[in-house]
């Protein structure tokens, strides 16, 4: 298959490649077998679809009728009266770039999706303000707005590796509870301000308009700080999974603080203590303490590809992919290893690099063939690193459902299969 | 209703505010008509939706069925039998932020949406190259890839506006030819690296799958440069309407080089004079001559709200918010005027600042209920300013069809209507 060249010493251990490598010729090489072929290059097919004119113009587009199993995970429900009582996981395995498709951005319900006029809906702002004011969504949409690229990360996700054994998971049902979209709304600042904020305020009591009332409770100085009340996200308005027609945006923290179907908002000079963030969202810790109000998601990564169910086809040449976020502010590096955190090279970063945003990272990989263990280590621009399992253990314990955000680890096995494995 | 505070002087005229003024107050007070309320903070009203449990997951989301009016815009097909000729637009007075929804990004076809059996079709590389090759998209799938936020937009967009007389039209249908995504691919240049391109090589002719074979001729030192060959669009795999499986991304050109349904790379010594390069295309200009090969859609911009549709409710205060790009580089500032152009103030742009995508610009504007001329005027980091109409009409004449970037207008009259003016 012609010239092979390749500039530059291999990186770390087990084949990770200088991300600057010359790749010319290596890559036709390894892909051979998986489909490239230079024989076949002319006379050129004629496919059935171009032998006829295609169909007509949508209104609003969906994706290929052929890329129908890339859909949200779903458990089925362990009760069907509860039906909408849980959550539908992100198949990041099978994405890439940063953007989540707001079709198969994460949910997390606590009591199903509830079907909102925007036309009846109202938002309160009430308690410790000078003036209680309920804004319908027209009157919102006479406000400044702001657009921000922001991930949102479920305070529970990646929590089946606090089990003591590695679970055979695939990624997204350990890890898919993440999106990012872009997201468009009002300051809730400025939405403060308009109500006058009494100096005893202290705290933002959010509530949504599900049946469950999902409620938290939001420090004032970052309800000042870049929390939005959103009416887009991705461009159009917020659909109905992720908050319709309102929803807020509190940027790197937990997920369920970023209230879905926002219909209030009400100021008090302690926290409500709510049954979301009491009997849930709170981190058991291994001495027997908790860890309450933990707000901002911890840095993390997350290799998408290779992954579970994501096959190697022989050994030859493989990008190492996956995405790396903090709540804490931006990524600054973002390392991999391919021999279980043995020996480290840092990944090509994809920007915009942004605050509370995820990046893509990106690691050129020659796989021999043999056993390997992929694994990535984020770190943010507060220096933060993210932890080996065993640390985070050492510091939390492995009861805490929330929070994790170790390194994880994908064994490569001789076939080219990937699995959920603790290293 | 309270207070009224307002720093700041005025940044231009008929209201132009400045873009940092500091609003408390005045904004509740205008909205005050358009259903912000002091009265009815207490007791909240419990709405239908929340008196039990919501609907359950999906595995493919989609938006509120109230949202059913956000389409595409599709004029009705001038002949049944060609069903899929012709455009459907993107209803940009609708969304917000810079990302298009891929359900909503604009599609302009030759010969309708081809059904690609993605196991099936093969992109091929040949002509001036040193091996031809074949790839599956599982192959391609093997290969580095590359995210970057950027704008398509038609050679063809706001082309209504070369009218002598400005019609009566909405902004989607002189302007919904745009839109932007993340788009993920395999860099074309390392591709045809992988093919070794021949030193006489000067074009790559690209040819799409559909029936219409829809080619254009690219500029080899820009497929050299920052073409993409897209597998994914927002995260997922490219739409049909986009091109799935496979399309190309030539950052900043005109949008029929960004060949969809890609299945063939033909490298040549001169360009190719396909019927989509000469017939349509290129420019007519008013001295009988014509420009063929104008590859970059110049710098503009377009206010989405208001516009025409959009209709002010009332004196007071509101954001003028709309898009700027340039296929020549990124936006350095945008500048808005509320009387046609006597008088411009900065306006707020949002971040990320990228090349070669939108930007997002915002400025505070107190309407005083008397008629307004509503302009934006983009400037690019390479000094090249948005022309007048007259200046754009000086130069080209106005018989070109392609590339339209003059100032556009909005007029606002005493109702509060928006609706397309020349000034």
């Amino acid at each position: 298959m012609g010239r092979k060249k390749m500039s530059g010493a291999p990186a770390s251990g087990n084949g990770i490649l200088n991300r600057r490598i010359f790749l010319e010729g290596v890559l036709a090489a390894s892909a051979t077998g998986a489909g490239i072929s230079a024989a076949a290059a002319e006379p050129l097919a004629i496919d059935p679809w171009m032998r006829k004119p295609g169909t007509g113009f949508e209104g609003y587009g969906q994706p290929s009728r052929f890329e129908s199993k890339v859909v949200r995970f779903m458990p089925p429900p362990l009760n069907p009266a509860t039906q909408g009582v849980g959550a539908a996981r992100t198949p990041l395995h099978l994405l890439d770039g940063i953007i989540t498709p707001s079709g198969l951005h994460f949910e997390r319900s606590h009591s199903g999706i509830p079907d909102i006029d925007p036309d009846r809906h109202r938002l309160v702002i009430h308690g410790l303000v000078n003036r209680p004011l309920v804004f319908t969504l027209e009157a919102l949409h006479r406000y400044p707005m702001t657009s921000r690229i922001a991930f949102i990360e479920c305070g529970g996700n990646s929590q089946a590796l606090n089990a003591p054994k590695p679970a055979p998971l695939p990624l997204v049902a350990i890890h898919g509870l993440l999106g990012c979209q872009e997201w468009t709304g009002v300051k809730l600042s400025t939405l403060l301000d308009e109500a006058g904020v009494d100096p005893a305020a202290r705290w933002v009591i959010a509530e949504g308009a599900d049946s469950a009332a999902m409620s938290r409770s939001i420090p004032l100085s970052k309800a000042m700080d870049d929390v939005l009340v959103c009416l887009y996200q991705n461009g159009e308005r917020v659909r109905p999974s992720n908050g319709y027609p309102l929803r807020l945006l509190v940027p790197g923290f937990e997920g369920n603080m970023n209230v879905k179907w926002l219909r209030r908002l009400k100021l008090t000079a302690t926290p409500a203590h709510t049954k979301d963030e009491t009997s849930k969202y709170t981190i058991l810790l291994k001495d027997e303490k908790s860890w309450q109000f933990v707000f901002p998601m911890e840095v993390k990564s997350l290799i998408t590809r290779p992954s579970p169910g994501l096959t190697l086809k022989g050994p030859g040449f493989y990008e190492i992919s996956g995405l790396a976020w903090s709540g804490n502010g931006s990524i600054r590096q973002v390392d991999v290893s391919a021999d279980g955190g043995k020996s480290w090279a840092p990944a090509a970063i994809q920007g915009p690099v942004l605050p509370k945003a995820p990046v893509r990272f990106r690691a050129p990989w020659q796989w021999n063939g043999g056993p390997a263990v992929l694994q990535s280590r984020a770190t943010d621009d507060t220096g933060m690193v993210q932890p080996t399992r065993e640390q985070f253990a050492n510091e939390r314990g492995l009861r805490g459902v929330y929070h994790y955000n170790a390194i994880a680890s994908w064994a490569i096995n001789e076939k080219g299969e990937a699995s959920n494995v603790y290293a």
